[in-house]
């Protein structure tokens, strides 16, 4: 029995979606909509008491963290492995899982969240918002929602994380130029996270990443995407796509 | 061939210094001095060129990350394991691990930067600061320095932090009510991991963590005190002892 709880397939949600295609394993698919605020419901939060999405349920144990659900994925289920096989290779991994969890994902996620929460929020009337807003379990994303549809984010702050998002570019081409992918000679975890937060960087940012200045990146990325897991994984149920299709111009912006 | 840079006994280069003392490994110990800006100097930016301990060199191969570090030395050296046995134990190690890395050690580390950078800027001229700073090479450390450094943090971002540590014992105290450690019933790099953090809070902090109040965490913490692998790491010389109890009577006041 395998249940997983997640979003549309985009980074996190997508980042375990891809890791479990790959793998092959069956699953059951728990769509939970963030758009209508499902994590905070309490059906969800049986599942996980912090009302974050994906979220694993292996015969009754659950398990939250993409990062930690994607190495449970690689260790309990018989597949393709997504780990290199010496512990070297494995610490090179974790050294760009963490730095997505820690830096990519974060300055991604506030930039994406800044332009995008408003098309969920304007929906609502103040009453209704800080009723859903009431019942998110962690402080900081209370904070996160109220900040970010109340006043927005500053110049300052936006422009830091659009400083990181290109950093991270960076670090993912000079990697490229030294090992086909991100954690050595052998597909892995390492390139799931960050693909999962790069995926649609192409599309929305062409001044950031195109041939002529990140060619390594561009072919690391062609080739994640002929992955009949990574296919597979964007294929899912995508019912939000319009929404977050809207937010996509405004985004890109942030992004030169 | 095994050389571990670190600094004294505490935080990140503690969480390190017990794995490889629990792990019962000969290595060569390289003290780097963070009060001396030592791990801006060029000999320590060839070892990781992040300018960040600790760092551990394994037959030439560098790892960075003390995290990483510790499931690599698990990974890589016979002696007693320092990880669950099975996938959903790992599991839960590693959502300690990495709540430690993202939420913990960050709080606990900006409320002691606040406190203590002044004992170690008051020394320089302006002129030697911004010298120190400017060859940091992460833009996020410089932005520490010179922020901890002038105008120290608000009262609203160390009450924040101050809650967050709060938050971190209570999880603590939670988990060690339904298991004897904090991944399960055996030891593991999770409490590692805490008691890297939350070793000094006793002291520290009594009205924050007490027998009365934390009394599953007051008894962890005696049994890990009396593990000889944390004996052993806490021992490592410190030639910086003075400047860090200075600084901690100011400390236990922003953790009320």
């Amino acid at each position: 029995m395998l249940d997983l709880y997640h979003a549309e397939p985009a980074a996190n949600s997508l980042k375990v979606l891809i890791a479990i295609k790959e793998k092959g394993v069956a699953f059951t698919s728990h769509f939970v909509n963030l758009h209508k605020f499902e994590q905070h419901e309490p059906a969800f939060l049986e599942v996980n008491p912090n009302g974050q999405v994906p979220a694993l349920v292996h015969d009754g144990k659950v398990i939250t963290e993409s990062t930690v659900i994607n190495e449970y994925l690689d260790e309990a289920f018989s597949g393709p492995p997504l780990r290199p096989a010496d512990a070297y290779g494995r610490a090179r991994m974790r050294i760009w899982t963490k730095f997505v969890d820690e830096y990519f994902c974060p300055a991604l996620s506030f930039i994406a969240w800044h332009h995008m929460i408003r098309n969920i929020t304007d929906k609502l009337t103040p009453e209704e918002f800080e009723q859903k807003v009431a019942r998110i379990p962690l402080k900081e994303q209370q904070d996160k929602w109220r900040t970010s549809a109340k006043q927005g984010y500053t110049k300052e702050q936006l422009d830091n994380w659009g400083r990181q998002v290109r950093t991270s570019i960076a670090r993912m081409e000079s990697q490229l130029a030294v090992t086909p992918w991100l954690a050595g000679d052998a597909f892995s975890l390492a390139d799931v996270a960050c693909f999962a937060m790069a995926a649609g960087v192409p599309r929305m940012s062409p001044n950031l990443v195109n041939e002529k200045d990140t060619p390594r990146f561009m072919d690391w990325h062609a080739r994640m995407s002929a992955r009949p897991g990574v296919q597979a994984a964007l294929a899912m149920p995508n019912p939000v796509r319009d929404t977050l299709e809207a937010s996509r111009s405004q985004m890109s912006s942030a992004l030169r």
